[in-house]
């Protein structure tokens, strides 16, 4: 054995997200594009805005000095402020352009936050059902991750959270909109979460942080907001993607945003920029720096996929499947019509519908739709979907 | 202390590179830009090649299906096809796309290589003078750094890394071009290096990987080439970046390259792709993966660096500096004229001369000079350069 030894476990236990997807290219290989129904990962199909499609098109033909050179490791300071001002207005929360470091997306953010805040053992809560990453991001700088459930509505569920809470606790991670739930957190959980932290925290003798990954904060349905996590938690700290909100997941550019109220506020954004450089992220890539700068108040046409996720869920309820209906983001956690939900997914496999089992994501006995595809790929898997719980014995 | 114990000592010992950048931005509102002579980060100011240019603004304007959406997370087929293609006509190492990962830039791509390698307590050999952040990037995942020192002319001293190796060690990682030298090995050097690797390895029935980091393999001086690592040695890995070679150290793209006669190749491919994913990588940017496909025998204009070494090695000869003419990259690596090198740093600094002292890189003794600069920076720096060692009582 050559490689780290952990690698061989951690490969074996890989996401099945991405299993589906490289399944996906084989069947689509084998049927052809328009007989698979891939809803397996969360690739937006949904165009990027017309304003961003123009700047790309201005900047690439911009003279600037240093156009793509090396920017200070926290990113831009124009960029920087442009984000920071955007939240002093959404939150009134006084951010300033040294609170925010750019980042290689939230995923790239995650990592920073957490090695920065890490001693071996340390403990991260991590609520169930989770986005597959976080265990190995917690994992990668020595971290020991603290599984939580959420309630049967995926709604916060304070009790256990404060069970969970001891003396090697440092944090708690929250996705809202969740993936894979599509739950929103109200502004009533967030501010009993923040409460509880507090308390908590001062009954330890310590600081318990709130991390918040917000990839999918500007897709919200049915005019709902996102409670602001920064106005409501003085420990807190957001990790950002523009991926979901100008729908460029492959370029990798987001931001980290510290509470100014942080404790220890200096410390925090030192070792912030620190390990932006040492992880070999060094800064966010220097186009979509550029670019973001110009769009703070630009993002996807929301209602698409509100559209999309009206007529998933339609038809999914017309052919008798369970779950909450999602309030942002674009995933919808479904029942399995049986108990194992990775035998219901080869299931769907057989109906041509990838979809990916709710295990992965620590929420087993469920299944996860990406509904981020074409309307069409939507309706016309509906039969699939509709054979499939039949052949349960289940069906509406 | 809220943030990791580590990280408080970790930026008290951060890179001088990046104290000198800052100094540089304070100098330079005080006396003006062309007041001041900076020498200290390498921060290429040579311009992108016209066809990078011409490609950005293509294909900014192209319609492509998910144009900037998830790519798999060893990058698109096409770029990595590319560079397969390239790497097996300039060396007839029989490369696939398989064998390449797209990374953010070399630096991303040494930590992922770590992450996939390291075990706890794994030994790293880094020759001296390093560059800085080889010993962040093997801590990063619990390995533990052998410093051996290159002989008087920054060559290779196989003796001493023979004696260095033992049980624990996994690799070492060379880089040629050297920052912060501009030594280049020759082929004998790496063939020897191989051998060594290899002889030691079967003695303690085990492999010795040799990670080469190339971000500087084509910015080489008087008609040189590189000799090819994976040619030479079978258990070897490539971390490149384009951050030099078409100057777009900002935009963070890069590749790894595995010798397909690797030792458990696919073993280290999995574990590539996985922590490319898990480290918050996820790939590298997508606009900046299907630029480079089109670029791969385009390079900046060498002779511009080429001229500019010139114009500075000639200058501090003549004024009494004794240094190794570099043979690429854009660094010289200057003996300072009194033994403390962050004295004489100082004493630059006063002259508005920025660069950085030897001992950030394991060589103390000497001052860095990143030479990617203008022209004028160069020449206007000498008078300065001309009376510090005149201060010293050591001119010519």
């Amino acid at each position: 054995m050559s490689i780290a030894k952990k690698m061989k476990y951690s490969i074996s236990q890989s996401s099945m997200i991405r299993k589906m997807f490289e399944e996906g290219i084989q069947l689509k290989r084998k049927y052809g594009v328009d007989k698979v129904y891939d809803f397996s990962l969360g690739n937006p199909n949904v165009e990027q805005p017309d304003e961003f499609k123009k700047e790309l098109i201005a900047l690439a033909g911009e003279e600037i000095p240093l156009k793509h050179g090396y920017a200070p490791n926290a990113g831009y300071p124009e960029t920087r402020e442009a984000i920071a001002a955007k939240i002093r207005k959404t939150t009134g929360v006084k951010m300033t352009a040294d609170h925010i470091i750019m980042s290689c997306g939230a995923g790239g953010a995650l990592n920073v936050i957490l090695k920065s805040l890490l001693d071996p053992d340390d403990e991260v809560i991590v609520l169930a059902p989770y986005f597959v990453e976080y265990p190995f991001y917690i994992d990668n700088f020595g971290g020991i991750v603290k599984y939580v459930s959420t309630r049967q509505d995926f709604s916060l569920d304070l009790a256990a959270i404060q069970d969970a809470i001891h003396e090697r606790t440092k944090a708690i991670i929250i996705n809202s909109p969740n993936n894979p739930t599509g739950r929103v957190y109200s502004q009533d959980e967030i501010d009993g979460l923040s409460r509880l932290l507090d308390e908590r925290g001062k009954a330890l003798g310590k600081r318990i942080y709130l991390i918040s990954d917000e990839p999918y904060a500007e897709i919200v349905f049915d005019g709902l907001t996102v409670p602001s996590v920064l106005a409501a938690c003085s420990n807190s700290i957001i990790a950002y993607s523009y991926s979901k909100t100008l729908s460029l997941p492959g370029e990798r550019i987001g931001y980290i945003a510290v509470n100014p109220d942080i404790h220890e506020a200096a410390d925090w954004i030192g070792a912030l920029i620190l390990c932006t450089r040492i992880l070999g992220f060094v800064h966010a890539p220097a186009l979509m720096q550029r670019i973001v700068a110009r769009l703070q108040d630009v993002s996807v046409d929301v209602l698409v996929y509100q559209k999309k996720r009206d007529l998933l869920c339609d038809g999914l309820a017309r052919a008798g499947y369970q779950f909450e209906k999602p309030q942002g983001a674009f995933y919808l956690f479904v029942k399995s019509p049986v108990p194992d939900d990775v035998e219901f997914v080869k299931l769907l496999l057989k109906k041509n519908i990838l979809v990916v089992p709710g295990s992965g994501f620590g929420g087993p006995g469920y299944f996860r739709i990406a509904f981020c595809v074409d309307d069409a790929t939507i309706v016309n898997s509906m039969a699939g979907f509709a054979e499939a719980i039949k052949e349960c014995g289940l069906s509406s």
